[in-house]
């Protein structure tokens, strides 16, 4: 099947030096290993079709990948060799820009920085961000329906995807680009391409919804009492500002665990607080001062005791130093010892009790654990992380990490909530999808994926379990 | 199949008195006609699941009905008798609706006005509304991804539902209600079923989307030269408010109908003007002045020449005159004579060409017609309608509708756009969706419907061709 493309597509569609392919066989964590005989790289939306016909016809499955930043291991291949790598990374254009719709059209291989600085250059944002912007793909980025920092106000991918060009696993081109903002023309093949992890076909590009550029923004931080009390402070601006777009809960713990091991890093507040929370308000008029609105209510909400402290950034640098530390909480832990990471979601009002209940259960069934979360609390997303109180126990991380995550997992289930927020599934979770997965989604899933997919071609082993 | 659910569930969630029955049998147009030996009428989720599986059991398909207001026959069972009704307007609860997470949920047979009313006194408001809001119902909005006329702020429904609770072919519960606003655990059951029009599983209940109610609105009349000058108003407009929700095209034409068919509406503008707009402002903020804004924003409009005149409504009960005349289009084509209606959409930058050009070749194809469109311009979505210009070709309906109706949609297709915008496909368009629609859609959902519905039970006939 690789000489097939070679000969279809000329020597460029296909790296197969081991040298060049070995990078792209272990995920960035260095948890999931493949292997790959090549590297298949099209350079447009009929070379993948080229591709995905010849591996339907050779029955050789195919593994796309963009930035390699998957969280789950959804873009690393099967360890036998079974499969073949096909990279996106050649179709990197965007396409277009309209700053008349405010859609902007992406080949699958853009990286978000990429999109966003072209968005800015046409006076305009597009609006999700993450911490591995200058890597992760606008494939990728549909593909898992990613998340970030500004969800609150903005949504995720599944918000600001317009329409999905995409090869199906039988080779034929679905083109949802049309730029029809109203289309009733039966079910949305886009919607079920967004978060299906290439299980159902390759995303080729996407249509991308830009917002209006942000002229000002304010960044504060503020100490807390607890998690109820930060949803609180949230719902109190909420009901009295529309600029709120992130509003990260940090732990005190996690706090102290950045300010320890991450180099010029230092408390925003004097004063010590057993949460905190860092608030971005933006504005797109130039009139608004934002900052002053924020600090207005800020000194409402303190003196009505909601808050116990809270400072503003007073310039960018100090905006970009809090962040820094939102953004470090996880490098923190690394250099700390092991840290298992869970990525979970309940009902956003359920979340400040899930929060407190879950770490107590998790500390008391496993002593010599610490439980703390952190992140996305508007959007009910918090990244639940367990630690063991020491490096002593090298092996904690093989040995008791399984238990762990089952009992994290059967928590969020009981509380309504779900396993995966925002990293998706890939090979990482299907277990645990199989073991909790609501038994009509799973059949609906299965059903789905056979009838779209019934080689088996398309991402072997990720999502579907 | 009947009796084994009047057993089941007991004599309430059966009528068989055909006198009952007649009044579901065809649609509001009269257009499409069916027959059903009962109608079931369950009272819970669970007594839906109950009779879906024993629809499947007996091989009796289910057609399941709301308000029964489909513009395409969507809710009309088979002439043959083959299919039995499932009305849903006993399950017309509104299971709860939180002020903090702004969402409400509502049963399937929850009216529109109902789930309004219910936000309004809550202090918030469900965006979406259309004509029939008096009387269809929540599922079926959800099922058909209804639109209306304040899409172009809030979005059509799939842009409004949180999660859906449906009973699947196989008689399962599907359960997206959990009200994660974070959820990537596999492909979206519920996008999937957003527009399916119930031939995937019976939508029993949907969470919704409330947004802050209106503190106030301003309501303009204005008159253009083109199209093309409406389309440069509202990007204008939409640089500089982010208030508009409702722009309206209405071609002078269409307003001289209502003028002449409907008592007690008066022209809102003194100057004649071959086109108009009704444009719609709202703002949540009571503090606001929004009719000082837009009547400034119209202002600078007239004087760089992009519009001929305005005239804002000073009051309600003019606002109400101005809303009336829009609302009233098609009911004085009807007095007119025969039309023919097309809801289609183009990208909204082509609509302003796609309008002028579409309604010359249709003119000139067919003699004795006029053709013209209005509604939702900065959605791309215009009702294109075609009549004969005069009374007297009583059977021109029957004689050349089908003809036009396939110039219409090939213009529409040639032009990129769809051929359903908002009104679904139901059986009204399914031949014609079979003619244009994109191959790799209509395998997708063709390999979809069987592979979730592989007996055929639900809503048969309707949009997959």
């Amino acid at each position: 099947m690789i000489s097939a493309v070679r000969q279809r597509l000329g020597p460029k569609a296909v790296v197969t030096e081991s040298s060049e392919i070995a990078p792209w066989l272990a995920d960035w964590r260095g948890r999931f290993h493949g292997q790959s005989a090549a590297i298949l790289a099209p350079a447009s939306t009929e070379e993948v079709a080229e591709i995905v016909r010849l591996a339907a016809e050779h029955r050789v499955p195919l593994v796309p990948q963009g930035g390699n930043t998957s969280m789950v291991g959804g873009a690393i291949p099967p360890s036998d060799g079974s499969a073949v790598l096909l990279s996106m990374r050649r179709m990197n254009r965007v396409r277009s820009l309209d700053p008349d719709s405010r859609i902007a059209l992406a080949e699958a291989g853009v990286i978000l920085a990429t999109l966003q600085d072209a968005a800015h250059q046409a006076g305009l944002r597009f609006p999700l961000t993450l911490g591995a912007r200058g890597s992760c793909t606008i494939g990728g980025l549909a593909s898992t329906n990613a998340g970030g920092t500004q969800v609150l106000k903005f949504g995720a991918m599944r918000a600001l995807v317009a329409g999905i060009e995409a090869v199906l696993p039988d080779g034929s081109v679905h083109n949802g680009l049309s730029g029809l903002k109203k289309d009733n023309r039966g079910y949305s093949i886009d919607q079920l391409l967004i978060g299906a992890e290439g299980t159902l076909g390759v995303v080729t590009a996407v249509a991308l919804r830009l917002v209006p550029a942000i002229a000002a923004r304010a960044v504060a931080w503020v100490g807390v009492e607890s998690p109820a009390a930060a949803l609180s402070l949230l719902r109190f601006l909420e009901a009295r500002m529309s600029a709120v777009e992130g509003f990260e809960l940090v732990a005190e713990d996690s706090l102290q665990l950045v300010l320890e091991h991450i180099p010029g890093t230092r408390a925003p507040l004097a004063s010590q607080h057993p949460w905190q929370v860092l608030i971005e308000a933006t504005t797109a008029d130039a009139e608004t001062d934002i900052g002053a609105e924020l600090e207005t209510l800020l000194g409402e909400a303190l003196s009505a005791g909601v808050i116990g402290d809270a400072t503003l950034a007073s310039n960018e640098a100090q905006a970009e130093a809090f962040w820094r530390i939102r953004d470090s909480i996880s490098e923190a832990e690394r250099a700390q010892g092991q840290t298992l990471a869970h990525d979970i979601s309940v009902a956003v009002a359920d979340m400040p009790a899930f929060l407190v209940e879950a770490s107590a259960e998790v500390e008391r069934a496993f002593p010599g654990t610490i439980a703390s979360g952190f992140g996305h609390l508007g959007d009910g997303n918090i990244h639940f992380h367990v630690r063991a109180r020491s490096r002593s126990a090298l092996d904690w991380y093989k040995s008791e990490a399984p238990a762990i995550t089952r009992l994290v997992d059967d928590l969020v289930t009981a509380a309504g909530g779900s396993i995966s927020a925002e990293h998706g599934i890939g090979q990482m979770k299907i277990a645990e999808l199989a073991r909790l997965g609501p038994p009509a989604r799973l059949h609906a899933m299965r059903a789905i994926k056979r009838a779209l997919d019934p080689l088996g071609i398309m991402n072997p082993g990720k999502l579907v379990p």
